[in-house]
């Protein structure tokens, strides 16, 4: 079982098209249900009491939700405005609220796990989870601009933690001080983790892993409604795809991310977790399948 | 024998590490030396009486030159200035000079030519050109703000009248007022080209030809030094991989702008021409493989 351990929130999304008040978000609800395609899946997160019965009847239907925890409060908020081109989202708000402080109960089931995805959530919080997981084969982690702000060098040491680390552009560049982007990876890797991915939004991602750099295109998408969780469904798809495949090669870590990829070009067809909530097994094996007739050549 | 048409100029470039003035540039001048890694070349251009004689010795060791018409008056002269994460370049000035109203005279030996580059230039300039041309088997054309500012409706004509139309993202999105790119590459394949590629500097490139999509990650580059000229090399290499192939099949023209992006990669790493001008065609080959096997996979 992959489990995934991070935020569960209640978004707030403005979109030009669109506003969302208080949906199912949060980067461990996008990225256990896009793993949940591909492996058994278990969740570790806090929610409030005011987390609505029918999100947790939504993620108990993909995912093993033992690992949720309902602790008194309210469940986080995240408040964030996308621009007329969907590249750039400024947050307006961010409520910790029952995340902070948060000690998690991780059922017993969970603990003989091999491969663990830290998403994001506070970094402290992520190093001392993984403390608790002694079979490790393979863990990544994930974070966002607000932790690289706030806990700076506690991200640090959750990516020299863990054996990959995923990172969206401008984070890599806040992180590491440097522009180009392959720059920014050799710094990260040189925090001690084996592989980098930055995440580049409708430009795809690229792999890094000692000196090799695999560059993935994204998949075209026509109609994109709201980026929200892609990098989030990224990660969840891979890890999803490397549990089931119960293998770490470097070949693998890279076909799995294409299945993070398209995992990633799927949501944001959608408003929030909506797109997710609706896709078969086939739509992703005939996606998987355009993909490589798009990309491959000579 | 591959044609090409475009500006050949004095560049003004302002990167953060260094500046250069009035150093040899242009579409013209940066594609057909690409494209004759590949294919025999000719140009067609203008210069002024100010143009040094050494420019002219460089371009005639790569290309033919019959078609470089001198003017009296003053060369074509750009100034920019890139920011410093090398992405974003601010024009700050465009003197057109001796290519305002530059009606060229066209080598006999060009005539017959099958292949036909209408680089960056004034759009009038290129609809009248390619009427010169009686065999020609494949077109391309590109285009820059300037035009789109001031000649709107030629870039349009010009477009209409090419088989392959390039552009770079930020053009394509203030030509089609789009913002998302299958979006704008489907307005411009309406204007009734049959390929477009939209160019995306350090995220590669998109192919579009009729309902199909060809995504490229770009070759991932460490150093940048000035990105001027890049998309005028991937123009110019494709093109003369596809006049050498002499063949303008879906898989030739997806296999020359593989070649395409990376001859843009190289450019890249030097100021101006400067790489391009100590570059080896088995360097080019074997980058060729390098990012064969970056992007292979499944």
């Amino acid at each position: 079982m992959l489990i995934v351990f991070g935020s569960v929130a209640l978004d707030t999304i403005r979109t030009p098209t669109s506003t969302l008040h208080e949906v199912l978000g949060g980067a461990a609800t996008f990225s256990s249900i896009s793993a949940s395609f591909f492996s058994k899946t278990g969740i570790i997160g806090v929610v409030g009491k005011d987390f609505p019965d029918f999100y947790h009847d939504i993620l108990n239907k993909y995912v093993n939700t033992d690992g949720l925890n309902q602790k008194s409060g309210k469940t986080f908020r995240y408040d964030g405005e996308y621009d007329i081109t969907l590249s750039t989202r400024k947050t307006l708000k961010t409520e910790l609220n029952v995340i902070r402080d948060f000690n998690p109960k991780i059922p017993e089931q969970y603990l003989k796990s091999e491969f663990v995805y830290l998403a994001n959530n506070d970094p402290d919080q992520n190093i001392e989870i993984i403390k608790n997981f002694d079979n490790i084969k393979l863990s990544m982690c994930d974070t966002v601009e607000y932790w690289i702000y706030t806990k700076k060098y506690s991200v640090i040491k959750m990516i020299k933690n863990s054996d990959i680390a995923t990172i969206n552009d401008e984070e890599a560049r806040l992180l590491t001080k440097e522009h180009n982007l392959v720059k920014c990876a050799k710094k990260i890797i040189g925090l001690g983790t084996k592989y980098v991915i930055i995440k580049k939004g409708e430009h795809g991602s690229i792999l890094f892993h000692d000196d090799m750099i695999f560059p993935l295109a994204a998949f075209p998408i026509e109609n994109i409604r709201d980026p929200t969780g892609a990098g989030d469904c990224l990660g969840g798809a891979m890890m999803g795809y490397l549990a089931n495949k119960h293998n770490v090669s470097v070949k693998t870590v890279r076909d799995g991310l294409v299945y993070g990829n398209v995992l990633g070009s799927f949501v944001v067809e959608g408003y929030g977790v909506e797109k997710l909530l609706s896709l078969e097994k086939i739509q992703i094996e005939d996606r998987i399948k355009k993909y490589k007739m798009m990309t491959q050549r000579l």
